[in-house]
């Protein structure tokens, strides 16, 4: 079987000058990873017709397909589809359904279409014309020069809409790929070279053709089980063996596994068990909220939540008294005990889990520095509580607490 | 003033296949635009011996400096000293300094030393040694072939420092370099194209020395300028002169320059008026209050938030009456009114935002298909509304309509 090779070319002054963070580069190489499509080289090239000519070039004698990201907007320093008109010697054209597709996308918001955006709609004749859904930027597919040639914008979520329904379908379709088979494991509240002693025996045993990766990720670590063969039953039901063998050793730190993530783990939990979600935030300031609210479907077990950003609402609308505030202070374990309980009361819901803290930089003191954060989950007759001691970084306290508010649920619901 | 020309080569097959995030590469090309050295390309290769000769061949022709990272390890698929080597005809020598510094990292820790480590002190002698304080691979810097290299490990923090301490100032020793100017304008609530369009005739008139490119993202677009010049407060001033020149033009679609974001701009309007905010997210699910908070020092301003995911807490909480929910709907502009003025009265705030819609994927009508999203601003006496009509795709709903929501409290302000 070929190794089927891959070249990456984002293109844009903005990202060689580091204005812009190239994500697509690296989200692209894992995709191809995982249907066994081997990435050679990524180039990132300025908005200059003789850098982009020569990376077409060169990437054409390494690369069975190169796929290209950015310099699809409807301005002038724009300049990857004139170039891929020029290097493959054919002229830009109207493609109707594509200018249709612009003007559609246009009228379903409502406002009006620019001339500039009608030549979106404008594609070398060699193309084939791929409709991007999401963003007024098509995408282009070449086959020439005995290679395939994918233009994609640069915008993330549009350039990922068109790399999962038109590009990695059509890479299997064109290739007899390698079996690969990937299994992750999702752990929470334990660290990776915990995670690594607690395992070490089965790590070594491990056969040759399946490797493990630790995958840590604030609060996470996720382990990456891959597989290598040629038989996709076979190979799957061998990692499913290896999972089983280990999952005693690590049970208690398991919320999922694959695209699982800790928020749609514990929405099956609440949905399964029909049971209802309410939140207190007050350092979180609502990012648990938008975490569990990104899941499609959780108005059916999310009740919702209050951020009370000063004592007085703790007080005037969750109930939490004056004497708690003032004996123990916001960031104390009485004043989360009382908040997990009224917002349970409030929203009428079987759990409610507070936040209080200080996430930084400014507002500690020497008795409660920069990331103390105590939080709660009140159930049906009982209250879980737990300190958290964090960072000096807000933004990296907020996310870290979240993960542990949402644990705190899912430890309570094994435990009642 | 002759361009200086860098190129960025990072080492690692854990690149390619996107088991590690470079980070490194964008990290460097900030450092050099800043101080006016030209990235004119970044280029990725695995851990192969002729991907990666053919790039120091090709960066030679294009750069003055070639700067790479990685595959500075001590295990045998770390190829990069070896191939500075052959590449520069030298060969392999032990460096005492080298060498002394390395068994002293692993005294310091603590740690016995292999020979694998001890290897690392060991450098191709046409290299100038620098050392490495924080790692155990050290920095190598090359003059060959009219071209300067450095080679720096892969860690971040140690590639970090080896630029600040030597890459940056050597640089600045050995070349003249130019004065570059950045300023970029933040705009909202206009698309690339419109903006383009307004502005066309000012854009057309920018001298040849001050460059505009567009960068949008998720509801905003940046302008930004650069110049190019040899004079810092000139240049500066020019800049200046030509924001001043577009800003009528553009001047309700501005909400900050540079490093501010939309929420820190709505943060400084609320604090320079000593006005609060309170929120009442339906569709957002928190998104909003998480973004106000993420600013430090927001608890000046913010009181509050509730996300009332269902309508018994909109009737509940925050007094929308069951009348207005029976007969229009929650997602109805009537809705949105009450939950603005419900909110700013629930927290005493002096403006109250609301938003309510269908985020999706599911719930949609015909009547009110996916991503018909009202949203409310209610100020002393006054309320404000706007319909948006959006995607199909649940996180960008959410993060379109988050946008759009500040925006309409900065509208808000503009107005009274």
């Amino acid at each position: 079987m070929k190794t089927v090779k891959a070249e990456i070319i984002a293109i844009g002054d903005e990202l060689l000058y580091g204005q812009i963070v190239d994500t697509n580069s690296h989200w692209i190489s894992q995709e191809l990873d995982l249907i066994g499509v081997r990435v050679v080289r990524r180039t990132t090239v300025g908005d200059n017709r003789d850098d982009i000519i020569e990376a077409f070039s060169k990437a054409e004698q390494r690369a069975d397909i190169v796929l290209i990201t950015g310099g699809l907007g409807p301005t002038q320093d724009d300049l990857t589809k004139p170039l891929m008109a020029e290097y493959f010697n054919c002229p830009i054209v109207a493609f109707p359904e594509a200018v249709a597709a612009v003007t559609s996308f246009f009228q379903r918001r409502g406002r009006e279409i620019t001339p500039l955006n009608i030549l979106q709609g404008h594609l070398p004749s060699c193309c084939t014309y791929v409709p991007n859904e999401v963003g007024t930027a098509p995408g282009m597919w070449f086959e020439e020069n005995n290679t395939y040639w994918m233009s994609m914008p640069g915008v993330p979520h549009e350039m990922k809409k068109l790399m999962t329904d038109f590009v990695i379908p059509k890479l299997a379709d064109l290739y007899e790929l390698p079996v690969i088979v990937h299994q992750v494991i999702k752990t929470v509240g334990i660290g990776e070279s915990w995670l690594a002693d607690l395992i070490r025996d089965w790590e070594n045993a491990l056969p040759s053709h399946i490797k493990l990766a630790y995958l840590p990720s604030l609060g996470h670590v996720k382990l990456r089980l891959t597989g290598f063969g040629d038989d996709q039953v076979l190979l799957k039901n061998e990692i499913q063996h290896q999972i089983d063998l280990v999952y005693p050793q690590i049970k208690d730190y398991i919320y999922g596994y694959n695209d699982e993530t800790l928020e749609s783990a514990i929405g099956k939990l609440l949905k399964k068990s029909n049971k209802t979600l309410a939140l207190a935030e007050s350092c979180t300031g609502g990012y648990i909220s938008h975490l569990v609210t990104s899941i499609s479907g959780s108005s059916a077990y999310f009740q919702g939540a209050l951020v009370p950003y000063h004592n007085q609402f703790k007080h005037e609308i969750l109930g939490v008294s004056i004497a708690t505030l003032e004996e123990f202070g916001a960031v104390s374990e009485e004043t989360v005990i009382e908040m997990s309980k009224g917002i349970k009361k409030l929203f009428q819901s079987d759990f409610g889990l507070a936040s209080s803290g200080i996430a930084g930089p400014d507002g500690g003191t020497e008795a409660k520095p920069v990331g103390t954060i105590w939080i709660a989950c009140a159930g049906n007759g009982f209250v879980e509580t737990k300190k958290l001691q964090l960072t000096q970084d807000r933004l990296l306290n907020i996310q870290l607490t979240a993960v542990a508010v949402l644990n705190l649920l899912r430890i309570c619901f094994s435990k009642k």
